[in-house]
């Protein structure tokens, strides 16, 4: 099991504003699995909730990435509240389950950390 | 309501190792709550889940800010499981709620951003 939380690399935002929004896609996450397989949830969270943070160019890439994890992975796109840095609704990140590994795989191998 | 997530500055990680870092921290904090106050975490999600991410200087001060702020508002430190660029169990962030605005202030405020 693992979450995989998506970022674009072309936004010039700082690493404060990086981590609020990994706290936000990792809840955001949690929350959507949680409430349709909670059991999912707490098998991750015993396994110590694995994380892994990867890349994309820009907003094409994570939107198509979404686009096509979305029909088998529970996956949900985080925009920005735009108050500083970029604006308001900017897309930031993807977050992709927490869910099982190697239906995650399919989608992400050979993406960048970042 | 908010959330405060505050990193050490004197560690050299990446900004993905933040990332995982800042997921980790936000969702602890979430399930802490929430296995005590769920009402908190509901109308802290209800208002859009704030965030703020923070420094310190050191391991240090880290600690000192955890000891002060856990005995009125559940907090809990963030340790890395040390597969990359740290040392296992080193302490990287503290997460502080989600709770009452207030209640966090008086302990962070004048803090630095991340």
């Amino acid at each position: 099991m693992k979450q995989v939380i998506v970022f674009r690399s072309d936004l010039k935002i700082g690493k404060g504003k990086i981590a609020a929004h990994a706290a936000h896609a990792g809840i955001t996450g949690y929350e959507r699995v949680m409430s349709k397989k909670p059991a999912v949830v707490k098998e991750w969270l015993s396994e110590g909730q694995k994380k892994i943070v990867l890349r994309v160019k820009d907003e094409e890439e994570l939107v198509g990435l979404y686009e096509r994890v979305k029909r088998s992975v529970p996956a949900e796109l985080i925009r920005d509240a735009g108050h500083t840095q970029v604006e308001a609704g900017t897309l930031i990140c993807l977050v992709i389950g927490p869910w099982e590994d190697e239906d995650i795989d399919r989608f992400v191998e050979g993406m960048k950390l970042l």
